[in-house]
């Protein structure tokens, strides 16, 4: 190996996806360090010398959340040269969903704070993460036109409304509700609860996705 | 830094995918080193300290293929922690696409060879390589489905006749005709060239892609 090729220090870093207030919102981290100690952060961390990649994602996961049996997705690897101005850091930056409505993240004491940001309003990130957090929506973005992982985001039963509504909400547009129901219905992703939920009018079916894991299902 | 965070080596690997005698084919290369003398491995190799990880990638496609301006797009990191023999490494894989026809393949010495292979009839491959081609494989079977990217495998100027039997080859199943030709000109993604092609019947109209950069479109 020439000397040429320095050593470089993997990390895993987690764009963190829910749904609050009618809005997309990720997670960050206030940063203590300089020259960022003003700017947040996507949680993450280094990935250890016996770790697997995904592992080490799972793990920052739970420990910035609490949580475990998130959907999580590789996202891409990042790493100009400069990004990290400590040294080569190259990041394998992950999303994952938080289903709407869950309320248990963990605090931590080792970062200036923890706090859920609407996608539209972020504040100065730090790094790359700007471009990290803008590739993780375009890629949410696509997958839930082609996939079914919009599960990942929602509560064990929801009204076809609500599901429509989350994905309104990411893709900031709105849909054709005969056409999303009937379209959602025929792929059979989603099946029948057993309860309905009372509204203003008539109670509204209650629906669960069928399998919590990734198929290919061309939804709009 | 705890020292549990043992240093890793990046490195990127290259599936290059090209079409020749009617197969989809990859290019491999014979590896020299124990424990892999008997093993092929798809091209790269480590990521020197000053540079990004997509110009690594190019580097590595230019130097096996004397190619430049080919399709080239992230497939996703690998770093399960005993996938290399000589220590940690993190390969983050890309796919790259050589049209049809091209024979400029530079050779070298630094490996026992370079040769095409059909992705149907693999030898044993060295490291993780074969996950890396068949995530590579689902890839590209996924993009050709609702992307512009075969234009990356196409000559300049093409039948339609020759962009379905690239999509059959590839997605190893046969095409409705009369669909995909509807299809592939309602998304204006191809414009006639101005030949025509000689053939056993009458003459055929030449195509070729109006951009060659990726853009989403419901081919399938």
């Amino acid at each position: 190996m020439s000397t040429k090729h320095k050593h470089a220090v993997i990390a895993t870093d987690v764009v963190i996806f829910t749904i609050e207030e009618g809005e997309l919102k990720v997670l960050l981290i206030k940063m203590k360090k300089s020259p960022y100690q003003k700017h947040w952060a996507v949680p993450g961390g280094l990935v250890r010398g016996d770790e697997a990649l995904d592992d080490s994602a799972r793990r920052h996961l739970a420990d910035k959340t609490g949580l475990r049996n998130l959907y999580l997705e590789q996202l891409a690897a990042f790493g100009e040269p400069k990004r990290d101005p400590f040294g080569r850091v190259v990041s394998v930056a992950y999303f994952a969903l938080i289903p709407v409505g869950t309320r248990e993240l963990k605090t931590t004491e080792e970062y200036g704070g923890v706090a859920w940001f609407p996608i539209k309003r972020l504040p100065p990130l730090a790094y790359d993460h700007k471009a990290i957090v803008g590739e993780a929506l375009a890629r949410l973005k696509a997958k839930l036109e082609y996939t079914n992982i919009v599960y990942g985001l929602m509560p064990s039963e929801f009204t076809l409304t609500e599901l429509q509504r989350v994905y309104e909400i990411i893709l900031d547009r709105s849909l054709d509700k005969r056409n999303f129901r009937k379209k959602i219905l025929e792929l059979k992703v989603i099946v029948s609860a057993k309860g309905k939920r009372a509204g203003a009018y008539r109670p509204a079916q209650l629906y669960r996705f069928k399998e919590h894991k990734p198929v290919f299902v061309e939804v709009l």
